[in-house]
């Protein structure tokens, strides 16, 4: 039974120029940590995602509803966590706030990140494996469909999952080779062109075949002649990704768009404003065979549906540390198959927690393993850090989902 | 120049069945509301509305962005209005909580309108008086065109404007002869059948034209019942809106809709999430002529500018105490202008502060004085109350946007 619950503000100041984006100059690498104490003497710990400023409020929010969790056994939270995550992310007064989306939402995610960690503690195994080892049904308990009927109930999931079920034994031989990764710390923004160069060098080195650059500058020349230098330094081979995190708007994305076409990028990443469905649909028709990737600040699925379903999004980038947490991040995971669309996460969570999920949506859904972004510059702070070799992720084999941080 | 700022957490609980839509059973109306104290004696001050829980989140987010009013003239941060609400909310490490939705985006509607209060105060005008002696270019200079240019401009803004210059003469009338109203109240969900047509006489008696009645029951059979109840009521002339408060998921909107069409609504609002785009567009083309309305939950004009492009919403009930403020407002209305589509408010603010706005948006952007809807649940906390007469309001002549609490 959990018998107490804390909340913590967790900011981690960063290196100079580590981090930063067209948008994003200066921040502070943040969580709200949930804590759910256990009597048997297991921690739940769930983590959402913030730039510093503000990390006190989803806090605050995360506090709210964790409180209610008091007394209760997580067994009991998680075989009807559907239901659950229904009635608080519209809980009558707060929804005002949201819904679903923005701080109420960010402090959702975190609570219920805590519940799928306590509950994979309590059970003593990683937390891709006690997904695994759910039944279909039991899975899709823990998930919410409400505003998807249109393209998926809870029995096309269910569906779905079983479907997919024949095939998983072929698809678990990534537990042992491990879940690839790819560099998004090679390009940041302030970085200068020699830097660039040197990280690009360094990260084929370390056995990466995909790595990141920073596009959105105010001159959109920087932009073009930085990609085409890294193209250069990288070869034709190496997947390289372009993002723009959001400083277009859509008549410059287009123009900007076509002349980075030639570099052959392997996908342009955060265009324009993340609610702009129409600007993406529109872009994406333009600028194909290039193709979109967008998530990082998608809040929720009905936002995500939307995404699908113009056909905007060629990879979906949900972060399960800004939507509702684990649960939400499945349920658009699920979607997403429907759509045929990959879901490549951003990891604000560092992917301590992703490299979890990930494993699950390739298993479990068939979800093609591409590559899981992989930032290091928190890796001192957790418990049990994520293990990257040769550009690969080690699967996890501490029990939960390895969030837990040091001295939180 | 602005010496100090305060930011006060005020919540009024209401009578027992008042405001209660399909949604939200136990609303304690709410206001995060931002003082800017000025050193010739003036008070500006704004509100963002909540439901209660989570109103504080909102104050402490709101007060973030007041403290850096300190020691600036009113009259400087209005001459670049447009400029400092592009450069705030998109704050570097704050913007990562929306970006422009959720508690940042209410909190800066909060200190937004503090702004154009204290600056109609300074000037010793009503707001609407104030907006309507602005040049063309100085109303353009407190507003910002970002991730619209593919729609408006501040060039096509200004040109929009300078163009309907020559008919506002026309349509000052409207200044003696007052906007018409609606009530809202006449439905509330938790309302008996014999409240419901009671309060339709005591509506028609009071002389409004224009009645809403709320929605979106779990069964769909006394959504129906209720309102052809209500159309019996009222007869055949009367404007009845329908509300569904987002309870639908599209195939029930469907179905539900359908069912309602030969009752004729003006406008059925909110069928489903505020955020689907996709489900409103495909619903408003199954169920035309039958009209859609939505905006009370609609956070920024990115999002507006989607349901505009769509065609899915045929009235636009942007809220200025629920978007980026007054700024917004007058953003999204244009939008909205150029698109022929009317707007009309939601009234978190019960009317105080859109009794002006929509005042503005008729005589100098051309909309159409449709109707403003009427909520008298607060009347008696606001210093100067909206007065309304035959079911219509009298322009307000006190300086300011008519928004000071007593007691606050």
């Amino acid at each position: 039974m959990i018998y107490k619950v804390a909340v913590q503000d967790a900011r981690y100041p960063l290196d100079k120029s580590a981090g930063s984006d067209a948008i994003h100059r200066d921040p502070v690498y943040s969580y709200a940590v949930t804590q759910l104490l256990d009597e048997g003497g297991w921690t739940g710990t769930g983590l959402a995602f913030t730039l510093g400023a503000g990390n006190d409020l989803v806090c605050q929010a995360a506090n709210y509803y964790a409180q209610r969790l008091i007394g209760h056994d997580i067994e009991a939270v998680m075989a009807d966590f559907g239901n659950l995550f229904r009635a608080w992310s519209n809980d009558p007064q707060f929804r005002w706030l949201g819904p679903h989306k923005g701080v109420v939402h960010l402090a959702l995610a975190s609570v219920t990140n805590a519940c799928y960690d306590l509950w994979a503690k309590k059970r003593g195994v990683p937390l891709w494996k006690l997904l695994l080892d759910l039944s279909p049904e039991a899975l899709v308990q823990t998930l919410d469909f409400s505003y998807l009927e249109d393209e998926m109930t809870a029995e096309d999931a269910l569906a779905l999952l079983t479907s997919q079920q024949n095939d998983r034994r072929s698809r678990e031989g990534i537990l042992q080779s491990g879940y690839p990764g790819y560099d998004t710390s090679v390009g940041w923004f302030n970085y200068s062109d020699e830097q660039v160069r040197s990280n690009c060098q360094q990260a084929l080195d370390a056995g990466f075949s995909a790595i990141k650059l920073k596009v959105g500058s105010e001159d959109a020349e920087r932009d073009i002649r930085r990609a085409y230098l890294l193209r250069e330094v990288a070869g034709p081979e190496v997947k390289i990704m372009l993002d723009a995190n959001q400083q277009w708007n859509l008549p410059k994305a287009k123009a900007v768009c076509k002349k980075l076409a030639a570099m052959n990028p392997f996908w342009i990443e955060e265009p324009t404003h993340p609610d702009d469905i129409q600007a993406h649909q529109t872009l994406a028709q333009e600028i194909a065979p290039v193709k979109l990737a967008l998530g990082e600040h998608v809040p929720n699925k009905v936002l995500f549906k939307n995404y699908l379903q113009t056909q905007s999004a060629a990879f979906i980038q949900v972060d399960a540390v800004r939507v509702g947490g684990v649960s939400e991040f499945l349920t658009i995971s699920l979607l997403s198959k429907k759509f045929g669309i990959p879901v490549v996460p951003h990891v604000g969570d560092m992917g301590q927690l992703h490299q979890h999920l990930v494993l699950f949506n390739h298993i479990a859904m068939g979800h093609k393993a591409l590559f899981l972004e992989h930032i290091p510059h928190l890796k001192k702070h957790f418990v049990h850090p994520v293990r990257i070799n040769h550009g690969v992720y080690e699967t996890p084999q501490e029990p939960g989902s390895s969030c837990d941080l040091l001295g939180v």
